[in-house]
C-alpha cells in the first residue's frame, strides 16, 4: 500500500556562524528552510538527505495544507510505501542558500547593507551547499546518513557529499547527473543568463529596489532550459509540428505552434516566482561543479575520500547529462574499487525522466532502498 | 589549379509584377539582389542557382572591392577550379525577399504606407522565395537550371524548386537539410524570437521609426542559434570547461568560461548587422517549410512531381538536421524511383560542416559537378 504522505510543515534552521564558501566570501546569519518526513530511529541511522535542482526546494513529498496541487516535487517517489519509504525512513529536504522558496538568498536581507542582496548575494557552488546540508544534520544530531539522493544538479551535491564528507554517508545514489558541464551545457547556461541579465529590468540584480522583476529574461531562460530537459523525441511525440488552429495563420508574433504554446507557457509561469538572481546563482553552481579539475582532471582521484556504496541511474534519452556521462562517473568510482551499481534506463523522457514514475526506475529505486533499510535496521 | 574569383558585383532586378504569396498578401515593387559568377554558355545551359540560408546572401564567392574579409559564405566552394567551378558553370546567388542583405525587406518602404514595413513586412515562405528565384531566372533567360544548391534552409529552398518547378531543374543538391523542422527545432526558433520580440527596443517590429535596434533580443537569439549550430563534441574539442583566466573568478554576470566569451562575441557581432524582423520572417519560413502537410503527411507525394536527379548530403554530427532527416528525404524519393545518391559525411562540426572545406565532402561536391558539367555540355 503506498499512501501520499498528507499534510507536512516546512521548518526553518538559522545559523549565526558564517558559512565559508569556496569562493572566499561567507556567508553570514543565514537560515535553511528544509522538511522531514517520516521518524529518525533510535540509532539515527535511517536518515536520508533529498537533494533537489535547480527549481525545487526542500519541499520533497506531501503537501501544504489549504493549498492546491502543493504536491512536493519528488512526491512519486518519497512517501508512505513508496520507493523511498518515509515508513522506514526519515527523510530531509533542504533549501540550498542563495534559492527563492525558504533559505537565504538574493531577495533577503544583506547584513552588511541593510539591502536585499540582489547581485551581491555571494556565488555559492555545489560544494557550499553541502556543507550547509552538513551543518544542518549536525543540528539534527544526525552524524551519519543512511543515504544522500539526489537527481541532475542535486545528484551532483550527492557525489560531493561522498567526496567530502566520506565517514557521513553509507549510500550515495546520483541520477541523471555529469562529473562537470560540457561546452554545450554551459553556453546553455549562459544564453539564459544574458536573457536576465540584459533585461532592462534586471537593474544589475538589484531590481527589488526598483519594484520590478525582469521577466522578460526569465521567460526565456525557463524556454531554454525547458528545451533541454525535454528529449527530441517526447517533444516531438507530445507536440510534433501540431498547429494550434486549424490551418497557418502566417504570423511571425503570434503563437502558430503548439510546442511555441507550451514554451510560452512554462516560461510565463516559472517568470512569476522564480528569481533572477537565484536563476544565475545556480546556473552558475552547476557550471563551477569539477570535483575532478584540482586533481589535474582526474576524477577517480577526486573520489579517492569516498567511503560510501554508490548507485548511478541514467536515461537513454537525456541529452543534457547524457548515458555518457555517467558511465565517466562509474568508471572513476571502480578505479577506486568502490562497491557501484549503475543503471542506465531506456525511457523516453529525456532528461525530466528523473522526476517522473517510469516502473524500472522507480523499482530500481525500491530495491536499492529495501537494500539500505536491511542494512541499517530501518 | 584554384583561385578565387576575385572581386565581384552585386546587381538588382526590380520587379514591378506584385509576387503572390503562400499566405495570401503579395508583395509588390520589389527588388532582387543577386551576383553571377562565370560566363552563361550559348544553349544557357550551365546555370546553377546556390540558395542562401538564415544568415547569408547572394554573395555567394568572391570579395568586394576596398573591402576587407568580404569572401562571399561560400567562397571556399565555388570559384575557378573549385568544386563549383565557375570556369564551367555560371553560378548565381540571389538575395531572398525578407531578408536584409539588399533584396526587398521589411526595413524598406512600404508602398501601401510610405514608411518602412518592420512587422508588416508579409510573411513569406521557402515557396515564395523560390517563385521569386524563378522570376529572376526568366528575366536572366534561363529556362531550365544545370542544378540548384544549398544547404540548410537553402537545401528546402532546392528540395522546394524539384517540386515547384520539375521541368526547370535537371539536378537538385540539397545539404544539410531536412524534410521540415522538429518540435525541437520549431522550439529552438521561437525562443530566439521571443528574446527579439519582448526586447522593449523591437516597438513590436517598428524600431525603425525610433532610432533604435532590438540588440539584446538579437545577441541573445543569435547565441542560441550557434550553440545549435556547432556539435557537441566540437564545442567540447575547441572550448571544453577552458576558463578566460587563470582561476574561476566566482562571478555570475561577467565572464568566466572560454565558451561564454565565445558566444558573447558572436551575439554582439550579429546584432551589429542583422535585422531584427528578418529573424522572425527567416526562422518563420523555416517552421513553415513541410511539403508533405498538404499531402496528408505524404513526403513521397509531395515529391511525385519532381523530374531531377537528387544528391543529398548530411553529416554525422548535425544535431540540428540529422542525417536521419535526410534518410526521411531519400526514402521518399526513392520511393518515387527518382535519381537519388546520398552521402552522409563523417564529420565533427555538426550542422556548420555544411559550410567547411571538409576533404570528402568537397571530392564529393567536385565529382558531383563534374557529372553535370559533363551531361550539360559546360
Amino acid at each position: 500500500m503506498t499512501a501520499s504522505l498528507g499534510h507536512v510543515t516546512p521548518q526553518a534552521m538559522q545559523f549565526a556562524d558564517p558559512l565559508p564558501l569556496r569562493s572566499g566570501a561567507s556567508l553570514r546569519d543565514y537560515t535553511l528552510a528544509y522538511e522531514t518526513y517520516g521518524t529518525l530511529n533510535a540509532d539515527k541511522s535511517n536518515a536520508v538527505l533529498v537533494c533537489h535542482a535547480l527549481n525545487a526546494s526542500h519541499h520533497v513529498a506531501g503537501t501544504y495544507e489549504g493549498q492546491a496541487k502543493s504536491e512536493g516535487w519528488w512526491d512519486n517517489l518519497v512517501g508512505p510505501g513508496k520507493p523511498l519509504d518515509t515508513n522506514r525512513f526519515f527523510v530531509i529536504g533542504v533549501n540550498n542558500p542563495g534559492s527563492c522558496f525558504g533559505s537565504t538568498g538574493p531577495m533577503h536581507t544583506n547584513p552588511d547593507t541593510g539591502r536585499p542582496y540582489g547581485a551581491d548575494f555571494p556565488v555559492i557552488t555545489v560544494e557550499d551547499w553541502v556543507d550547509a546540508q552538513a551543518r544542518l544534520l549536525d543540528r539534527l544530531g544526525i552524524t551519519q546518513l543512511a543515504a544522500v539522493l539526489g537527481g541532475s544538479l542535486g545528484g551532483m551535491q550527492a557525489l560531493s557529499w561522498a567526496m567530502r564528507h566520506p565517514q557521513r554517508v553509507r549510500h550515495c545514489i546520483a541520477v541523471a547527473t555529469a562529473p562537470n558541464l560540457s561546452a554545450q551545457n554551459i553556453a546553455f547556461n549562459e544564453v539564459a543568463r544574458r536573457a536576465i541579465i540584459t533585461d532592462p529590468e534586471f537593474h544589475g540584480g538589484h531590481f527589488y529596489a526598483h519594484g520590478v522583476v525582469p521577466k522578460r529574461g526569465l521567460r526565456v531562460a525557463r524556454m531554454i532550459g525547458h528545451i533541454t530537459y525535454l528529449s527530441d523525441d517526447s517533444m516531438e511525440a507530445k507536440f510534433g509540428r501540431s498547429l494550434k488552429g486549424e490551418q497557418p495563420a502566417y504570423s511571425t508574433q503570434d503563437i502558430e505552434f503548439e510546442i511555441e504554446s507550451y514554451l510560452r507557457y512554462q516560461g510565463d509561469k516559472f517568470s512569476e516566482y522564480f528569481d533572477a538572481n537565484t536563476y544565475l546563482l545556480i546556473t552558475r553552481a552547476l557550471d563551477y561543479f569539477d570535483p575532478a579539475r584540482e586533481h589535474g582532471g582526474n576524477l577517480a582521484a577526486a573520489f579517492a575520500p569516498a567511503r560510501c556504496k554508490f548507485q548511478l541511474v541514467s536515461f537513454t534519452t537525456d541529452w543534457r547529462f547524457s548515458p555518457a556521462r555517467s558511465r565517466e562517473i562509474v568508471k572513476a568510482l571502480l578505479h577506486n574499487r568502490f562497491d557501484v551499481s549503475y543503471a542506465e534506463i531506456d525511457a523516453p523522457h529525456g532528461h525530466d525522466a528523473f522526476l517522473l514514475d517510469d516502473p524500472r526506475y522507480h523499482a530500481l529505486m525500491r530495491a536499492r532502498f529495501d537494500g539500505i533499510a536491511k542494512e541499517v535496521g530501518a
